[in-house]
């Protein structure tokens, strides 16, 4: 095996983005039509008159979800959502999806139908064609990988690298709760195993919270509010690893620098409270939570009115020069460098 | 858990080829350019001038490989050549793939750049663009799953259902060679592991088999032997699980019989000789086996002298109606029935 070789760095050492960065530097491509490879939400192919958008990505079992407080159904809907969460971040719309699954054989032909049942319903509800469904057999563990194929019109193409000097720096929704929805599903499963029998935890006012974790949607009424609009963002990310994480992705491949305004991030108030009683500051929860799946995305300072009149948008900060580089600038007045700590799954 | 519900059924009632279909079968479709979902060896889109192909596929450690006699290296080229077989299968050319990887941390980047060195050499082998990489944790295990996307001429498109009474069933290359090669590498281990310390073994002889089970290459070459040859066959599907499974889909779909001929079987003089020390009927492995990659097609009897002077194409059969069913004609003059027993993951 190549792991017996003598040198032996830990993946820990480079990190998710870091990893990939060093695994694909070398790639070389081929042919015309592959207008945009690795590096933003989704690549890109020249389709002729239009743009057809790929992403990828996969959910693992006891990574990325736990199957003792995930429903089937809610897993199956999210491994769609969440994937074609990164073709709306290209300002396009996802049309096709294909699933691989590998199961081991502790799932049921029942438990099966379960995921595949939250899997027809995004599809329904997000209108994508289930196209390919390639499913084996996995000797532990369930493995999802979703390939999500859509289109943009090459004039509304909106990247991550795009982004500039005096631009508005705008997020949909409101962040935060998902990971905080994930923080009080461990904690009931703790409580849970620690009283054996067990007590049916009552969870009825964190619905919003939970909901946000299990159950997310991806923003495609963002998009097509700004296609009604007329509205191109300069740049766009989806926030699926904390709105820390995806600013500086931002920021890095647009080659500039952001002040964030606390003021500006948007929290639910279910959120904000829950957060206060974790003991965690409600911004902190933005910005290193993960798994909100909202746009974050900056405009010209010109388009600023076809903003102001569109619900559930957010004016969170500023685009700057690279030099200043990326601040917060808190509710009491202080200016804070933002760290990158996304939501690290090594 | 939706796996403690009161009905149970296993997997394995279904097996993989039922499961899929059950699992899929209410699907809907929802766009116009969606050509063809589910149930041929690639998916197909309208792109205006032509199709683009996608096709899925995921390789499970522990259930597609054993990491104890594969090197990384051969494990990324296969699972990038086994995926765009694929789309060779539907008489097209593969242009990009993604490749979603799942890790342990028992894998360092050391490891993981072999697993990618193989990657890449595919892709430059084969002229396609690495244009995604999702690369994320596992608890345990290694999970690849790779998506291939393709295009091919809307008038040379070759699906597994349009094979019709007397076309010429035809082969290419040789099989069963990939199953003796992994027996082989099975029954190393076997030794390996019982004698402490280990000898190496001696494979020099066996190169070849062992060749087709680690490094297969998917047939580009007879797709650009068709296109030259101005042959479109009738029907194609790549043998992945073995020529008996691959003809009962073949059949299956386009709603017809074959009689397939053993002496029109192509099978390479190592695999004959290696079936028969293992006790194995040489038509076994190449009906039985799996992993060959070579293609199954159909042509229409008029086109038999663009085939005749192709290289390394074999006519091994006739298609019939579906009531004469599926039929081998054995060395011996007898006829049998053939069984479908495919590579079964389950």
């Amino acid at each position: 095996m190549a792991e017996d070789n003598s040198k032996r760095t830990d993946v820990n050492e480079l990190g998710e983005f870091g990893l990939i960065d060093h695994l694909t530097e070398s790639v070389r491509i081929h042919h015309d039509n592959t207008i945009k490879g690795i590096g933003d939400d989704a690549a890109v192919l020249d389709n002729g008159a239009d743009y057809r958008l790929i992403s990828t990505d996969c959910l693992v079992e006891g990574i990325h979800f736990d199957l003792a407080y995930t429903p089937l159904k809610h897993l199956g809907y999210k491994a769609i959502a969440v994937n074609l969460s990164d073709i709306y971040a290209m300002n396009g719309f996802p049309e096709q999806v294909t699933v691989s699954i590998a199961i081991s054989n502790r799932f049921s032909v029942e438990a099966l139908e379960e995921l595949y049942k939250g899997i027809r319903t995004a599809c329904n509800n997000y209108k994508v064609d289930l196209i390919g469904g390639d499913t084996t057999s996995s000797p532990r563990g369930l493995f999802i990988s979703v390939t999500a194929i859509g289109r943009v019109d090459k004039d509304k193409i909106t990247y991550r690298s795009t982004a500039k000097k005096g631009d508005l720096l705008c997020v949909s929704g409101n962040l935060g709760a998902a990971y905080l929805g994930l923080q009080i599903l461990e904690r009931e499963k703790q409580i849970f195993q620690s009283i054996k029998g067990g007590l049916q935890p009552d969870l009825e006012d964190q619905q919003y919270l939970i909901s946000r974790q299990l159950k997310p949607e991806a923003r495609f009424d963002m998009i097509e509010l700004f296609h009604k609009a007329e509205l191109v963002p300069t740049a766009m990310i989806d926030i699926s690893d904390g709105l820390a994480s995806e600013i500086f992705h931002l920021c890095k491949q647009s080659n500039v620098g952001v002040i964030l305004e606390e003021s500006g991030v948007p929290i639910h108030p279910d959120a904000e409270k829950k957060s206060i009683d974790f003991g965690i500051d409600p911004i902190t929860s933005a910005l290193s939570g993960g798994e909100d799946y909202e746009l974050l995305f900056t405009i010209d300072v010109k388009d600023i009115d076809k903003v102001k009149y569109l619900p559930d948008i957010y004016i969170a900060g500023e685009i700057v020069p690279k030099e200043d580089g990326i601040k917060l600038h808190t509710k009491g007045g202080n200016i804070h460098d933002i760290k990158a700590q996304g939501w690290v799954h090594f």
